[in-house]
């Protein structure tokens, strides 16, 4: 079965960015982290074969000005949009799929590893059933308001803790697998 | 000046109960830890000279059958409630005071060190620069919704990350400084 993982960074209170979109305090707090040190995030890319990502998301991507993702093919999920931008990387597709008919056509296509982003996104996942790994780095500090991380859910969901890591710049990464009910 | 720490459990999407301020999850998460495992309580408690913790929250240590706080005092605050049940124990006072003049107050009394508990009135404290130390423990779960450990603020809350210790059966505890502005 394919697999999807979630892999972002939050405030203490539970925060991916402010209500506007914007994560500068997230900025602020990376310029704390010692260059070389990536949080696991190239290891944990090489073993993504997917993208999948909410339009919110790739709107704020498209911002960076620099191309994180390489050759690693996006999945942009819009029921809204009808095309991409045409300068966008032809790695970007588009789809209107719910979580499950999509997650079905990529497991189609072999691929084994979905790292899936962006709050709403997650949420639609989860509350789907469809996420396997959570690794959440939380960053010290609480922003009061903001788009969250987590949102309603049809059911509790029960994680199992694997790893948690602190590092002496004040980010605790802690990796959850999700205990799928029999 | 007197110290005001948290001291919570919280679901990994920031609920401390459900709406209907329920913590059947935690007790069933709590069945797991082993017998002299108390996450650091008693060493916690025994450094507090006074709990501060709203009505809601007050209401439910009494639905809990035991006393679990010996002679430490606690503050009850409520701005509605005109006096406490009879039958309650006398370490326990009400107070309809603003957070910051019951610091002021509870100061003066020589007491160095007190317990904020309870959502909302984490919150205000939160609110009003009263918290200094905040004792996190992470219990792996998704509620979905609930009653929220942190809410508003009027400004970012700076924190410094002191410690984190992941224990076996799959809690995370994170001890964070408030950073106060100059």
């Amino acid at each position: 079965m394919t697999k999807c993982s979630v892999y972002v960074a939050t405030s203490l209170d539970g925060y991916i960015s402010r209500r506007d979109g914007s994560i500068d305090w997230l900025n602020d707090c990376n310029a704390l982290v010692p260059k070389g040190e990536d949080l696991g995030y190239a290891q944990f890319m090489s073993s993504v074969d997917a993208l999948v990502m909410g339009r919110n998301t790739f709107e704020q991507v498209l911002t960076f000005g620099t191309w994180h993702y390489g050759d690693t093919p996006i999945v942009v999920l819009s029921r809204q949009l009808k095309s991409l931008p045409e300068d966008v990387s032809d790695t970007v597709s588009l789809s209107a799929d719910e979580p499950g008919k999509l997650v079905e056509r990529l497991s189609a296509r072999k691929w084994k590893h979905l790292y899936v982003d962006g709050g709403l996104t997650v949420q639609s996942f989860l509350s789907a059933g469809l996420i396997d790994d959570i690794i959440i780095t939380t960053i010290p500090i609480l922003l009061g308001e903001g788009k969250p991380l987590f949102g309603p859910l049809p059911n509790d969901v029960e994680l199992e803790h694997v790893s948690s890591q602190a590092f002496e710049f004040g980010f605790v990464q802690s990796k959850y697998r999700v205990v799928k009910s029999a």
